[in-house]
């Protein structure tokens, strides 16, 4: 199995969340694993959990970056667990090991992942998350979708670009 | 010299910005200074500067929590330079190390903080900062503050409370 | 494909070393995969790139931990690069990531992943790689091997038990 | 007060010691202070906490550089704690903010450090710590002291050469 040249997409989002947001994020993570594209996220509960499930759903691999010590955290969705026991610092490593991230909903922790995103050039891709203005009042480059299957549609085309 | 029961202060801000903001960012420095408190920050350039030459003015002490591996990436007003060769991750640390935030003006890394900040539970004071809404419309409990000697007041109750 | 109950093993050695060595490393990368457990690595040349050479050859799968912000650092046998951006501090996941490891040969970052796999009970089989005494003079309980097939053997072993 | 030019020394040994080695690391930490340099450390108990206690009774600044996430882990000779809540990942942090390392005695997370400096270049000096071989029978350029002021003395030498 080769999987150097398929597309890694971070799904990131609360660990805690509504069914109808959840089963939004299921929604993508099964559209990411029929476009052969890997799933990347955090690992933990809630919409890194219904992701993950989508995604196996489809046939997918999975890769969960943990903010504990142990693999086992890791939700029952996750093929690879990476246990990095660096706690919130490993929001970078969820960023950074994605092409393009897809955020649903939002908590802090997903704020600070979108934010490192924009910082860092990777695109992200919004559904129902968070309403952002600089101090300027200006909008951040943040590509709004309106459902799951818009969300990977849009993430693609955006690694593509 | 005991400085352990000294508050910390964390100043974030983005690292080029215009004149207005770097004599707000100077003044907030020299603020906490005149407060015995220590001024931490990410130790680079623009509002980090400005901070730290406010705080050395009033005689203070000042702790550059580097994303490099070189100390002398520090600009000329840090007095303990810390290169933790993190990269963006730095910003963890630079949250963590603080008591309590104050953002003024804003790039992304600063957002991210300010989301670390709040994930984590450490007091945010803002000046000219994000306009932040949740997905659900509401906003966060960050601080707001019309000058650089209010945020100083500010965050200094919000440690004591 | 479900990798979860897979096993996963660290292979760490120099990013530069002689023929020998390296063609001692693909053998432990072909056996690894052979066995079906899963190749972690930090995702650059010498033992590394060589290791994972020789799990692809066995048509396993590979994960490459880098020190660096960009996935194309990853040398080519690399499935899954992950860009940490942590520079040095990225040993830690290698080790954390890993049930067990095998060293090979030995450089001072093969030797400080070494010591923090000694610390967080991460069992360790070592082939050609360094003497080490406490300053009491005991040797830590590192498993020496004298083929890369017994390495990986005795690794599944100490993760079996 | 101006720290910029002041050198930073740091201390690395176990959590947990001998009374001899507790004393010797006490003096070290006095021998620090006395000559106006920084003790950067791990914060902890044991020799971090006994070189922290012999600096500050010669009235020098101490920083801990701690592995968890609230600043009350520091021993109470700790001016400046550092949670960086990265867990073993901090040990880079120890090293990286250090000019050199002076090690006394040591357990698996003092050898990670001795090796990270060793691969990032700043010099260590040892005091009854571990003893290393590379694969090939050479030994690791670390500096033998034979008593606390000596190590000092051969730690300013290492940092001025």
């Amino acid at each position: 199995m080769s999987t150097r040249r398929t597309n890694r997409i971070g799904v990131i989002g609360p660990s805690v969340a509504e069914p109808e947001i959840l089963s939004l994020a299921e929604e993508v993570g099964f559209e990411i694993a029929q476009r052969n594209a890997i799933l990347v996220c955090g690992g933990l509960g809630g919409v890194m959990e219904a992701a993950a499930r989508g995604a196996k759903r489809a046939g997918g691999l999975t890769l969960g970056i943990l903010p504990g010590t142990f693999g086992d955290e890791a939700n029952e969705f996750i093929d690879l667990p990476l246990p990095t026991g660096l706690g919130e610092a490993r929001n970078v490593l969820v960023v950074r090991s994605s092409l393009v991230l897809i955020a649903i909903a939002g908590s802090y922790g997903t704020l600070s992942e979108i934010a490192l995103a924009l910082k860092l050039g990777v695109p992200v891709v919004a559904l129902r998350s968070w309403q952002l203005r600089t101090p300027e009042g200006d909008e951040p480059p943040v590509i709004a979708a309106r459902s799951a299957k818009e969300a990977v549609e849009l993430a693609l085309k955006a690694i593509a670009g």
